[in-house]
């Protein structure tokens, strides 16, 4: 068991998005990605089986998706996604997130 | 691709923590704990191989350990353990946390 505090372990970078591991197993990643206002998470997918989730802690912004989709994305919401569908984010204002990716592992 | 969001699809309990299902897989189980002030996920684990995360989207409480461990959480909080180690949680005041649990899967 361990705890991780974000807010003090983590900050925001002026030149590109913050990317910080929080965890990795067997079972999942889990990483926070900090975005000051205008960066962003360009759109992109991977060829690999699993899905992710994209949790947002603090800020405004915008899920991206195919076909040029910008959902609208606040405190509270969640996306899920498969890893090999395309997603991104773009933050409106500084905006932080947390990433839980998920693959199948041999037992 | 799907959003879902938390703040506005689920809320709170007078009784009892409100649990809300975000997502079910065969890659992870996502799930949304709502707490009034001094409601509580009471300290338990399950005879289950994997693990699970728990972020603190708002408000201030604890985390629970075993030997009556209590860890202090707050917004941008993420606790990590074995499903099979005692876990929990108290809210201190009214508290939304997110819950994702990863177990192996066959591929």
């Amino acid at each position: 068991m361990k705890k991780v505090s974000l807010y003090e372990e983590s900050g925001f970078n002026d030149l590109h998005m913050k990317r910080f591991l929080v965890h990795d197993s067997p079972y999942f990643k889990v990483l926070n990605f900090n975005f000051k206002a205008g960066q962003e998470l360009p759109i992109h997918s991977h060829d690999i089986e699993g899905q992710l989730s994209i949790a947002v802690l603090e800020g405004e912004g915008e899920f991206l998706g195919k076909d040029n989709a910008a959902i609208p994305a606040g405190p509270g919401d969640v996306l899920i996604s498969d890893i090999s569908e395309p997603h991104g984010v773009r933050a409106k204002s500084d905006m932080r997130v947390l990433v839980t990716i998920n693959v199948r592992v041999e037992p």
